[in-house]
């Protein structure tokens, strides 16, 4: 039987895949996904056979990877950062339906928040939320109620997809919403481009991360209230000193 | 200058590690950790110094890290799942203070909440939680106003440390908590020793896991009120079709 792996290939570098994802894209026949992600694998797989989607085409490319498996071949459908977290493994298991045809194995990956987070330094070493501010599959009104419980709860919260075409202001209205509940000052960080070339982080407070410009490849993180900068780091401490 | 890496090393088998972890294992002069993780990478780098310190040693542990990369060594400091969330990359920062030496990189792994889910199916596609049960650095109080708050906010929860020595009932705890705002019939799941061996996922109701029995190697999942079973896996479809 042929096989479909779902595979995260983390933020897009070689270095920050794992052993099993390279092993999958080596073994399949086929690798599938959304151009961009392609064009970041192509360099380390060239002989393989591509076939690319454009970005809203979800449905299409995991039919089409599901259809290719059915025909026989050995398909990796990739996707960036964790093959789950906003990753397509919900909807192939959705579009295969109730049978085991083709075997489906989800291959998990490094996902923005931890490897934003490394880059930042240590903003979620404890209990911490997810977020995406994309209102395309959401209603902003769930996105916002959302946001204020994480606020309430003191979880760190890593957000995704803070902007984007039409809608530029999304990080400028959460922040506003955060506001509400937390000081102007507290611990924010922003990572852009991670594991690619111009990968970079920035540190600054809620106040000032209003007013940042953020584009669809940066990750933003809200520290809790026991966030601090330390030697330039975003730095949550656990409490291990006090025990 | 000498180096430390703040490694995560994902669930614990080589194939779960990135090629970077992978590196920065064979780069380094001496590997230190807790007991538990040094014996799953030993096998894998068997010619490498080891030092380890027991599990709540973490003070010692990260202390004994940095005065072995100030002597010159360069050293990998070893965290299962993730080096930031509940790891030791913030301890790491906080102990070294305002200073650049040694040089720290921390270098992100695969944290449960991502490889427990893989395992199940695609439990977090959307907005999610992760909260720990563990209350030996935060107030049993904190724990329970998250998990509210998470459960009003329809978030996804991946609870780490369900269970522990000296606290077996935490789980059945959150549950009842949960039970409050969440329908009996909610979609829960059960990770067990992910990536080893004995590797195995269960799929229940969250009123069936009031009563499942948990162990210190068990991560669980909390379905959102979009989470559903799909032959056999624990699936949160995200709503590409319906767009």
């Amino acid at each position: 039987m042929s096989k479909l792996y779902v595979v995260g290939i983390g933020p897009g570098n070689y270095e920050n895949m794992t052993i099993r994802a390279v092993q999958a894209l080596k073994d399949c026949d086929l690798i599938v996904g959304y151009t961009v992600y392609v064009d970041l694998v192509k360099e380390y797989f060239p002989e393989k056979e591509f076939l690319t989607t454009a970005m809203t085409k979800e449905v299409e490319r995991c039919s089409l990877a599901l259809e290719e498996a059915h025909k026989g071949k050995n398909v990796a459908m990739i996707c960036s950062g964790d093959s789950g977290v906003y990753g397509m493994s919900a909807l192939i298991y959705e579009l295969r339906g109730e049978t085991s045809e083709p075997q489906v194995e989800v291959i998990p990956g490094l996902t923005a928040a931890c490897s934003g987070a490394a880059l930042l330094g240590a903003p979620l070493t404890h209990d911490f939320a997810v977020i995406s501010l994309s209102d395309r599959l959401t209603k902003w009104e769930t996105i916002v109620d959302r946001l204020r419980h994480a606020a309430q709860a003191d979880l760190s919260i890593a957000i995704y997809n803070p902007c984007s075409k039409g809608r530029p202001d999304h990080l400028k209205k959460a922040c506003d919403i955060l506001l509400e509940y937390l000081p102007k000052d507290r611990i924010c960080g922003i990572c852009r481009n991670i594991g690619r070339r111009e990968e970079s982080a920035q540190i600054l407070t809620l106040e000032e991360l209003k007013q940042a410009e953020v584009d669809m490849f940066c990750t933003v993180f809200i520290g809790n209230a026991m966030c601090k900068s330390i030697n330039g780091k975003m730095v949550t401490p656990r409490g291990y000193r006090h025990v």
